[in-house]
């Protein structure tokens, strides 16, 4: 995929008038009106998304992106750089938390290994490598623009394929250490704001690593955005570039998951921090891919809130999580699949002797 | 039950040192310090509460209380009364919309009419009915002492005989036409607040007639509490009597659902505005109670989030539901589902090569 090619793409808004209709149908069901909140809209957008008054999420994928990111050598993380592989692993074998979680939970894991520092292949875990993680930021770019795009691109192309094969809602997962690093730097980047109002604890981090941790992406931003740290990204190239020098193969990739979605018209779940900044950035490299998120849960990290915000979408999970693998995106499926099941084989008032609610707003 | 029955009751607070445990077992596994928050803390608090590290929540229960309320006929809600039956009975047929919702789920419901104003007594539906609905609370007490301590009674009852037949968590639900106002009223009584910071559109109305809402309630403060409208209850009498003035019989009944589950140690989920009023009431009847309550979501009605706050207690869904019937209660089981395999089955460090994280909290 060429730079051309990523910013020639256009998405089609989802369908106002299926979403419309998707809520009259809402209130005809016999109960009072929004009685579902926020499950009401987000089954509603499904509906546009689908283009389909009576969609089917029951085929779901869990889409992880493992990577690992040069910028560890900062000290930037308690635990040791092989985690990211060890973690892996443990997921191919359906061990690790989201695994565990899923493990009575129809969901399909897809995890990708696109740029894990490792000569290993371990099973379970699809070999998308592209290198063998990114360089540290603090003193070259992260990832050369082939390799960028070439992430985004593996996104792209791992959501046609789903979608080719049934899947019809995706969660979005990672595993990186490193990677709150990263995207909190390249959140800072894009949205023009200080790593003092968002760098957060990650998977666990005294006070002085937490500080280590905002100096070492203050140094990223005054080396890669120079006069323009402390100012929003502009343009799509200029988000690209944010992306190359101081992301990860693991947002990258995310960012594809998520333009693939608006591409194929498939609902892509946000899960935490690393996921929200792969949504983001996506929305600002292909403007309106946004329409074909679903947020999942405000997390612990401070940036996500920021996001959600940035995104005007609501998660309906408020719980501290912070756990990553998409464990957050996948609490959310059930809950789903209770609003599908009243959406879809509800009683209407029209089958009662209940009078239909009247709207007043 | 008598007033003195229900007073002397004695809660055991849940074991200290085993929610500790549970939560050092947290620590242990592969996962971040922390990393799946408020439901780490929920999953070690039911440990506690069931005395045991590795819980089993699969069998779960639904108790739905339905009732009709005297202070309908002020013109407070925008449906007819025998709605309240009308939804009863489709709830026997497991045709409401917490049926419809947990058709794929596996819930045990058990709706009770504990004092619907119908003549009817649907299959699916236990008969528990203590008179035909509460009287009108702007003209006088809504229920005898009697009436209010056989509701409670209702629900202690029902908790003892489901922990017998072996469930591990209740939630709770309600349905009866007017029942925000009752309950709205009994959380103004209790609490010693205003009814306008605190009413709210139930399952909707317009703007007049929520100001109709509004006064209906501070006229029946101001009949039953005089002088003392305003200043929160004090005694465990006081808290009695402002239920049996100015609450229902679900209210009354979910209260005693609540009393159960801190007598027999079954953790009891709190759903929507009534039902938080219940779990509130329950706790002032019987100090110690909120102890063995677990909150679910936050609903649109304010008053809910005053509740929670008032007994310390964190919704995980923040979704605007406004629907009763215990739905905002069943979509917290699947997620727990979830965190609690992750509790018993998930992989521990010691388990991998990988380090434990440290805390620094």
């Amino acid at each position: 995929m060429t730079t051309e090619e990523l910013f020639s793409i256009k998405i089609k808004e989802p369908d106002k008038e299926i979403y419309g209709q998707a809520r009259q149908k809402w209130d005809r069901k016999a109960k009072p009106i929004d009685g579902l909140g926020a499950f009401e809209d987000m089954v509603s957008r499904i509906s546009a998304i689908d283009d389909n008054l009576c969609p089917d999420i029951s085929r779901k994928a869990l889409v992880i992106m493992c990577a690992d990111n040069g910028v560890f050598e900062e000290g930037v993380s308690q635990t040791q750089q092989r985690v990211t592989m060890d973690v892996a692993k443990l997921m191919g074998e359906k061990k690790s938390s989201v695994g565990i979680m899923t493990g009575n939970y129809p969901v399909d894991s897809f995890v990708f290994d696109i740029g894990i520092n490792s000569e290993d292949k371990p099973e379970g875990v699809i070999d998308a490598r592209i290198c063998r993680g990114t360089k540290n930021f603090v003193k070259e770019p992260a990832m050369s623009g082939d390799e960028c795009l070439s992430a985004i691109d593996t996104g792209i192309k791992t959501v046609c394929k789903l979608k080719n094969e049934g899947y019809k809602i995706i969660a979005t997962g990672e595993m990186g250490i490193g990677n709150t690093t990263t995207s909190t730097a390249l959140l800072c980047a894009i949205m023009g704001i200080s790593p003092d109002l968002v760098t957060g604890r990650g998977a666990g981090l005294s006070d002085d690593a937490l500080k280590i941790k905002t100096e070492v992406i203050r140094k990223g931003l005054a080396l890669h955005r120079g006069e323009k740290a402390g100012q929003r990204a502009g343009s799509e190239s200029d988000v690209l570039e944010c992306l190359r020098c101081l992301g990860g193969l693991d947002i990258a990739g995310l960012a594809g998951v998520f333009i693939g979605g608006a591409i194929y018209h498939v609902p892509v779940v946000i899960d935490g921090l690393i996921s929200a900044v792969a949504a983001l950035t996506a929305d600002r490299l292909v403007p309106g891919c946004r329409q074909y998120m679903l947020p999942s849960h405000t997390g612990r990290e401070k940036g996500i809130a920021v996001i959600m915000d940035e995104l005007s979408l609501k998660p309906v999970i408020h719980a501290d999580l912070a756990l990553g693998e998409g464990t957050g995106a996948i609490l959310l499926f059930p809950m789903l699949d209770m609003a599908m099941t009243l959406f879809n084989e509800g009683t209407a008032f029209g089958d009662t002797e209940i009078d239909q609610y009247e709207r007043f707003d």
